[in-house]
C-alpha cells in the first residue's frame, strides 16, 4: 500500500478548519480517528467509499447508519429523480407524504398515525414533549447516558444548555427493573414518560435488554399514566420492518424513527398509537423543508427495496459472517478482541484496552487497508454488503491484528 | 372557472386524515384557509404551482420561503443531480460542505466562519446555545411574539414543553429603545445574547427597523458582553446576498440562515465572528443528515444563481409591482387594503377586518382565479416571478376585490 496517499485529504482539512469551526463539528469529525483514517469522503457506490484521495474502502458505517439499501441505490435515486421532474419542496404537502405515512403506519406493528421531520431529534424531542401534552406531567425517565440526540436534554452538561434542560430527566441503569420501579415510586405523579432504545447503544458495548425488562416498563407506565416512546432512530430498518420493537419485544406507545428510513434522504418520522392521537393533534411541529417531497419518494424506495430484497435477512447474515471472521482471527492472535451486539450493528472493543487505545490503533490500522472502520461508535451492515466485502474486511483486519499483537 | 374542482384535494386530505394528526400538521396545513383552497400540491415550474386536481397557480409562497429562484430550476436541481452520481449522506463529509463554508463566508458581511444544520430551528437554537458558551450567561432577549422556529423556546404555551423553556426568555417590543434598556439595566449580568430578524415579521404587519434600534441593541451588547443573534432564516437571500442585516444597517455577532439557501434542499447555517469561535468549538451540533453533499451542492449553484440573474433586483423589482398593483386595485373598489413589509416579502391586510376574515375571505376568492395567496402570513417573491404573474394574480385578485366590494 506504499503507494496511498492522504494528501489531498490534508489539504481540504486545513481549508476546513479556515471556515468551519474544528475543522467537521459533531459525529463525522474524524480528525481524532488516527493519522491514517481518511477526513473527507468523495464518492460511494453499494457498500465501498471513496476518500478524496481516490482511495477505495468497505465501509462498515454506512453514513452512521443511514444507508442500508446501498449508496447511490439505483431504486431509491431512479425514485427521487422521478419526484424530481414534478417537485420537491412546495407550499403545500403532496400525495407522497400520504402515500408512505399509509406504507408506513400499516407496517409498523401497534401505531395507529405519524408525522414526519428532518432529524432524529426533531422526532425524539417532539415524543417526549408528546407525552407530556399528553399526561400533563413533566419529568423523563431515560436509560444512564443514552444518546437520543444533540440536544439539550440528551447529554449532560452540553456547553451552552441551561442547566434545567436536565432536571426534567431522570436516568436509569439498562435492564435494572427494582431501579426503574424506584423511580416510579418516588416521582411516578410527575413522570410524562419513559424513552428507551430497542437496545442500549454503548460506544463499545452494546446491551440487549434482558427477559421481563421491556415487560416491566410497560407494566410501570400503565399503572402510573405514562408514555413509553420507543427510540428507534439508530436501530431502525436493520432489525424487523414492524419496527425494532417487534425484534425485541417491546410495546411501545410512540415510536420514533430517522436514520435508515429513506437510505440517506433526509427524514425522520414519529409514529403513536390512538389513545395518543389527540395529543399530536395539540402539538405544533413543522419546519421549512418537512414537507419535501423527495424526501418521502425515497423513503417508499427504501421501505420497497428493503422488502422486495429480504434485506434484513441479509444484513444479519452478512454481520454474522463479519462477527465470526473476526473473532476467529482474533483468537489465532491470541488478542482478547470482543464481539457486543447484534449482527446489524456490531460493537467491538478489546477487553482491558485503557481508553481503548488498542482499538482505536487497531482500527486505524485496519482502515490503511482498504476497510472503513469507527473506533468509538457501533457499525452498520447493510444489504449491500456482500461475503466478497467480508473477505477483503478480513484482509485487512489480519493485517491489523497482526501488527497489534506484534506491539 | 366552472370546471375547477378540488375533488382529489378533498379525496387526499380524507386519506391523509386517517393516518396524520389533522391530516397535515404544522405551517402547511391548510385545512383553515377555505373551500376554495387547495390542500395538496403535486407539481411546480418556475412560479407556478399545481394542484392535484391539475389547477394551476401563481404561487406568491415559494414554499413560505425556500423557493427562490424558481421550483425546478434546472442549474440548481443539474447541480444536485450531478452530486448524486457521486454520492450524498456517507460517513464522512464531502468537499461540498467546505467549498459552500468557504463561498458563504466570503459572502456574508462580517463572519469569519459557518456551520450546518437541518432546519432554521437548528440554527437559531444553536446561535442562542452558543450566546450562552460564550458568555456563560443564559437569559435571551428577543422581540415580543417573534418565531424563531418551532421549538419550545420561541412558542409561548407549546404544548408539552415544560415552563422552564420560558422562564430564560425576556421580550421586547420591536423598535423599543427605552425598553430594550430597561431590560439591560435589570438583567444585564444574566443576558447572554439578542435575537431578532432584519424586520419584524407578525402574519398581518411587517415593522421595518427605525433608525437608530439596531445601533442600541448593538451598543448595549456591547456594554454588557452579550451576543447578536440576526435570525435571518426567513429574509435571508432576498435582500442582500451579503446578509439581510446589510439590507437593514446592523452588525450582529452571529447570523442563522435557511429556507431560500438551497431553493428547497433542506440546510441551514449559522455564521459568527471571530471572537465567538471558542465558543462554537465547544458545541455539540450534529445530525444524521448534515453532511448530506446534495444540499450543499445546491446552496452553492443557488448563490450561483442567485448572482449571475442579478436576482435581488428582480425580486424587488417584482414584489413592487404586486403591491403597487393591488394597493391601485383596492384604490379602485374604495377597499381599505392595507401593504406592509419590504416588496421582496410583502404582507397585506384589510384595515377594521375583525380576525382578519375579510382578507381570508379575498385569499380563498383569488386562489379560485388562479393566484396561490396565504390569509395569514407574509408572501414571498421568487426571481422566477415575471410581469406576467404579477399580470395574472391581478386579474385573479381584481375578481376577488369585485366580491368582496359586493359583500
Amino acid at each position: 500500500m506504499s503507494e496511498r496517499s492522504l494528501v489531498k485529504g490534508e489539504a481540504l482539512w486545513q481549508r476546513a478548519e479556515r471556515v468551519i469551526p474544528r475543522g467537521v463539528y459533531g459525529h463525522q469529525n474524524a480528525g481524532t480517528h488516527g493519522a491514517r483514517h481518511p477526513k473527507f469522503l468523495a464518492r460511494g457506490e453499494g457498500s465501498r467509499v471513496w476518500d478524496v484521495d481516490g482511495n477505495e474502502y468497505v465501509d462498515w458505517m454506512c453514513g452512521y447508519g443511514p444507508m442500508v439499501v446501498g449508496y447511490r441505490n439505483p431504486v431509491v435515486d431512479r425514485a427521487v429523480a422521478e419526484q424530481m421532474e414534478l417537485a420537491d419542496t412546495m407550499s403545500l404537502p403532496g400525495e407522497p407524504m400520504v402515500e408512505y405515512a399509509e406504507m408506513l403506519v400499516a407496517r409498523t406493528e401497534g401505531m395507529d398515525w405519524a408525522i414526519f421531520a428532518k432529524n432524529g431529534a426533531d422526532a425524539t424531542s417532539w415524543a417526549i414533549d408528546t407525552a407530556r401534552a399528553q399526561t400533563g406531567k413533566s419529568k423523563i425517565v431515560k436509560g444512564r447516558d443514552a444518546y437520543h440526540g444533540a440536544r439539550p436534554w440528551t447529554i449532560p452538561a452540553l456547553p451552552g444548555a441551561p442547566s434545567h434542560h436536565r432536571e426534567e430527566l431522570l436516568e436509569v441503569a439498562w435492564n435494572d427493573v427494582d431501579g426503574l420501579r424506584s423511580i416510579f415510586a418516588e416521582h411516578g405523579d410527575d413522570i410524562a414518560g419513559v424513552i428507551l432504545s430497542p437496545y442500549d447503544h454503548q460506544p463499545h458495548d452494546s446491551v440487549l435488554p434482558a427477559p421481563g425488562w421491556f415487560d416491566a416498563v410497560r407494566e410501570l407506565c400503565d399503572s402510573h399514566g405514562a408514555v413509553f416512546v420507543m427510540d428507534d432512530v439508530r436501530a431502525g430498518f436493520r432489525f424487523d420492518l414492524g419496527g425494532s420493537h417487534v425484534a425485541f419485544g417491546a410495546k411501545p406507545d410512540l415510536v420514533c424513527y430517522s436514520k435508515a428510513i429513506a437510505n440517506g434522504y433526509a427524514l425522520s418520522a414519529g409514529l403513536g398509537v390512538g389513545a395518543l392521537r389527540p395529543a399530536a393533534e395539540k402539538m405544533y411541529l413543522t419546519g421549512s423543508f418537512f414537507f419535501q417531497n423527495s424526501s418521502f419518494a425515497a423513503a417508499k424506495a427504501t421501505m420497497e427495496e428493503l422488502e422486495q430484497s429480504d434485506a434484513i435477512a441479509t444484513i444479519h447474515r452478512i454481520g454474522q459472517l463479519l462477527i465470526d471472521g473476526l473473532e476467529a482471527q482474533a483468537e489465532s492472535f491470541g488478542l482478547p478482541f470482543v464481539s457486543t451486539g447484534p449482527a446489524a450493528m456490531p460493537s467491538f472493543k478489546f477487553n482491558d484496552d485503557l481508553k481503548h487505545a488498542l482499538f482505536h490503533e487497531w482500527c486505524d490500522l485496519a482502515t490503511e487497508h482498504g476497510a472503513y472502520l469507527h473506533p468509538a461508535h457501533n457499525w452498520f451492515v447493510s444489504a449491500a454488503h456482500t461475503e466478497e466485502d467480508v473477505d477483503l474486511t478480513l484482509r485487512a483486519t489480519e493485517q491489523a491484528f497482526a501488527a497489534v499483537a506484534k506491539g
